[in-house]
């Protein structure tokens, strides 16, 4: 891939991310291999996540025909993906439901049934916290609905709702590998800053570090309405026998392996070599890079003014890489998600800074609601809008990125992938 | 300074950054010596913008005492100081007064009286394009108060209103380097994004590429109402034989020097050598960096993430540097400027990165409407908020920052600098 052709550049750059997060390409170099299957009795694939199905595919198209091979994983509403020998449920999220209680259970109670010479192939991706949700038997799910919908508008981090929620599981926190005499390979698609195993899908097969007096003292903080069940589960949870999570250290751990098979930073690193090969440097400027897109968006701009009038920090040929999940607050009656929302802001941020292409696109294919990926920003884009008549300034007050986009033919489109890590964008100084 | 106490550096940091915009420090370097004076007739000084009275002071204070000097600039109520040979007008900003226009008219007059062999000295800072309004002729003041206030309430940028504004002056767009027969030194201060020396003030004695023309479509675009005698002058300007401003490369410029004497950069430039002296790599990411205070955090806290876990695209220790205007919009009830609520949210953007400190201040002294010019974060400041039974989270939310930073006794005080070089932000991971 040249430099000469920068929006191609960028398009190569993208499906590199997407492919560095595609199951069907990453997992299968971690499964074990024909002789390693001698090993073990029979193998049990369970699992939870966004991309539960694609990971499944993965697993059963790489699986030796004549070993046993069977199973049951959890994934959202309208991301199944067919299946032969592994059962592909969809059940709610981000506030779980029967479905994925009914699931859970299953998924528990199978691997309560494995030997010790078995293993269980569990495998791991962003959402699994609520797509996996079995509640300890003393909280009913309606309980264990409420707490998680009033964590999830108090506004508090992920980090904290997790820490609830392992506390409240029969899955999460470790409690899927407490459960099952079986050993454990977990395969983890993170979609979570820092890729904390015991934060991705709240961590089923990972030593988690925190309490049952953190769950309560949180719980205390977001000011949530603790229903009794809760409130008296979590105390007897530490006066009253009831075990802990399984701790960091625990001798459990010895049969279990949590192995990262793909990442946000590993896309944006798959992407970064693509510009390193084609002579350009790549700097990735984060992987966890929030807030609102259009001043995100301003504050990008502003770092390529300054390589633009000063070669520095970084001199052109540059593409600065990041990654995370911004946010839209709509205002307008327009169409379009976050990534184009972004690249329309920035292409009027950056106004006067020459030779600026950028390409901003969702890993998962979905930008937003719409049926693009994203979207691409070439040096000429506010020009040939104005030509088409299109106020691009109106247009982003009318969170209109989308049509503005289409108009110009310069959405990105890939359909859904069936993977997540977040989103891909770059803005390439040439 | 040294390295092991960062939260003296970071002042130093700031300090240096202030002293590179203050006109008692910069200024007098610029000023044509004894020597040189002998060559004029007499010297005028005139200008205008937020930093005119302390250019002025600083130009009085370096004066031979026996050479003769006079003059009159204008700054915004309340930025005056007192002068002894310059007089100091107090003038409307951003919507220019009468206040402004007689000055502006003075200054006029007295440029056009000058003769070949004087000096004219132009003292030029942010603000200047309002406080120095005086309307051409045949445009009432009342109506170019009404296309700047519709202007300033469209959304037009900075440089769309300056290039209306550069053509219905007699001062801006170069008319004032036009109006006199003096040599003309412009020694400018800036406060806009690439210190562009035709928009800063709208550039009273800098060429002006743009035209008639693009007035009157810039006004048609934001949808200005213009009135009877601004439209017929913006049309008899083009066809009726009235001069367009001076353009690049008109000979009258050969008379003319404009010189940067501070700006952003320099400011940020400044403070980078403290860092650099205390073995911390300074980065500049830019001068321009404006977007909603809170979201410009989360990307500067994403930044720091990625450095915290990856050691790139920077290592430590290192100081990321930035300057520009970010803005806040007020939801709460709240006091605090966009650089205090800045660092509040960066605070909580930034939990689990150990070993970062951070500072944000207002380089004129005044964050917004407080006492305060910013304040500073270091990395036990939310756990000794907590203590103090603050709940930082609640208080970003109600835009208190102010009263977030004073309670920590964390605000950073300065009283007003009386220059203006937009805002220093520096986060330090140690």
């Amino acid at each position: 891939m040249s430099a000469a052709d920068p929006s191609a550049l960028l398009a190569a750059s993208f499906a590199a991310a997407v492919a560095a997060a595609d199951p069907g390409k990453v997992l299968p170099a971690h499964l074990p291999g024909p002789q390693q299957l001698l090993h073990f009795g029979r193998t049990l694939v369970v699992g939870a996540g966004k991309a539960a199905a694609s990971m499944a595919r993965a697993v059963e198209s790489h699986w030796p025909a004549d070993c046993p091979l069977s199973g049951v994983v959890v994934t959202r509403y309208g991301h199944g993906a067919a299946c032969e020998r592994i059962r592909v449920v969809e059940a709610g999220h981000p506030v779980p439901d029967e479905a994925g209680e009914a699931a859970a259970r299953q998924i528990l109670q199978a691997a309560q049934s494995l030997s010790e010479n078995d293993l269980l192939l569990v495998l791991v991706s962003g959402g699994g916290s609520s797509l996996l949700s079995l509640p300890v038997a003393e909280v009913p799910m309606a309980d264990l609905r409420s707490v998680t919908r009033q964590l999830l508008s108090s506004g508090a981090p992920i980090q904290d709702i997790n820490v609830v929620r392992k506390h409240l599981s029969q899955i999460q926190g470790g409690r899927l590998a407490q459960a099952t005499p079986a050993r454990v390979l977990a395969l983890v698609i993170s979609d979570v800053a820092g890729d904390d195993l015991s934060a991705i899908a709240s961590g089923p097969c990972a030593p988690d570090p925190s309490t049952y007096g953190d769950a309560r003292a949180l719980l205390s903080q977001w000011e949530v309405k603790v229903p009794a069940a809760v409130a008296g589960f979590l105390e007897r949870g530490i006066d009253g026998g009831i075990a802990e999570t399984p701790k960091p250290g625990n001798s459990l751990f010895s049969r279990v392996e949590n192995r990262l098979i793909a990442s946000a930073h590993r896309s944006l690193e798959a992407a970064a070599e693509v510009f390193r090969g084609a002579g350009i440097q790549p700097v990735i400027l984060g992987d966890t890079i929030t807030g609102e897109a259009r001043d995100v968006a301003q504050v990008m701009a502003a770092i390529a003014r300054e390589i633009a009038a000063h070669q520095a920090p970084f001199q052109r040929p540059v593409a600065l890489i990041s990654g995370g999940e911004c946010t839209v607050t709509v205002r307008g009656r327009g169409r379009g998600g976050r990534c184009s929302e972004f690249l329309l802001a920035l292409g009027q941020a950056s106004v006067g800074i020459e030779r600026l292409w950028a390409l901003a696109a969702d890993t998962d294919g979905i930008d937003g609601v719409e049926d693009n990926a994203g979207a691409r920003l070439t040096p000429d884009s506010l020009v040939r809008a104005r030509a088409l008549g299109l106020d691009s300034r109106r247009m982003l007050e009318d969170n209109d990125a989308y049509e503005f986009f289409s108009r110009l033919g310069d959405l990105v489109m890939t359909g859904p992938t069936l993977t997540n890590v977040n989103d891909y964008r770059v803005v390439l100084l040439a």
